[in-house]
């Protein structure tokens, strides 16, 4: 299949609460972005973390192989520094293929979970 | 009506709950491509799933016929193979005719549900 | 301010719950399209309405007026048909000016609320 | 890092319960708009409201500094007027540098929150 995508995206919204109800990891809150290289080269994409009141953070590194996707929890995020818990942020991946992305937030703070998702902002 | 909407599209989320909670089929957690095909032709449809560390699946062959939607649950693809439930996936779509493609989700493993929607990502 | 949008705008996914919880009309399970006029004329705007097995309804006529919002409730539509519940259908709007239209459900049918939201698309 | 983004921003949705559940502010209802400036220098950003059956109210004036976001909560404008609750709004948004905004609403009228995003319509 032919690649599909973009290669700059951007999510403003971002926020992981540090609480959650429910079985870990499935019910804990997260939130993700889903990538998906549809193409026959790995994609290597840098993620850079943006916030109110500091620089920013980054780059994070993944790499999505060609024709998967990665569905990366940014509670995962360990390198070069974890992602902090009820704080605002915001985020923008570059790759060096097309890609697409989406964004989720899983939120269990209470005892039934909520979902939200919106495929990001490319250009 | 005159046809309108795009030939290729592509969901990066995709998660199907194994588990739900209430009345079936209402209320089974569930993903869905909704379609939308305005123009006077039969649109033909493939759809190619992709995953985190196999080849994709795929092409499912659905068809929206002329001035018509359709709500395809995720769930009740069987051919060429169903799609493994608690498993991250993504989707691509190309079709003959322009169509709109919206996504959601229902999810339903706690008591309460959830949903989710975004217009795909379409070029 | 300067008008702002497009004129045909598509929404696939549509689904109004017959069942809800909670004090009506803000509880009650429905769906909506809101739109925005930012311009200096009031939008004139056709609904269609298209479904899985019969032909599309409407033209559903509503007017935004000029510098205003009018969130529009699918489940309040009456001239030329009510909207069937429980029932899967997609929409198109074409105005005679710009706007903007988002798409929100709110489902009720249990207990807790669960909402959706996108940006339709335009063309 | 390169601005992105656009100037022009709207959201058609806007809608602030006046109840909520649970302690606040995290579990407030609230509507919030994420925005995001990528670029090297700050973004001022004017913000308009719009009304089913009044004038518009605004403009009202924030800045997002260069390398920041800001998760702009409704509920906390106050000058040139407070946003009235439970009443429909929309949104617009121009900034003399490149952002991108993302909407989101967290709604705890029951005892479940919901919760809701969509990337706004830029142009």
């Amino acid at each position: 299949m032919d690649s599909m995508g973009r290669r700059r995206w951007a999510i403003a919204e971002g926020y992981i609460p540090s609480q959650s109800t429910g079985p870990a990891p499935a019910m804990t809150s997260h939130e993700t972005a889903c990538l998906l290289n549809t193409g026959e080269r790995d994609a290597h994409v840098e993620l850079t973390l943006f916030f109110k009141d500091r620089e920013p953070a980054g780059p994070y590194r993944v790499t999505v192989p060609a024709r998967r996707t990665l569905h990366l929890r940014f509670n995962d995020l360990q390198e070069p520094e974890p992602v902090p818990r009820d704080t605002d942020y915001a985020s923008v991946l570059v790759s060096d293929e097309p890609i697409v992305v989406q964004h989720t937030r899983l939120d269990s703070r209470q005892a039934e979970n909520a979902l939200m998702t919106t495929i990001a902002f490319s250009e």
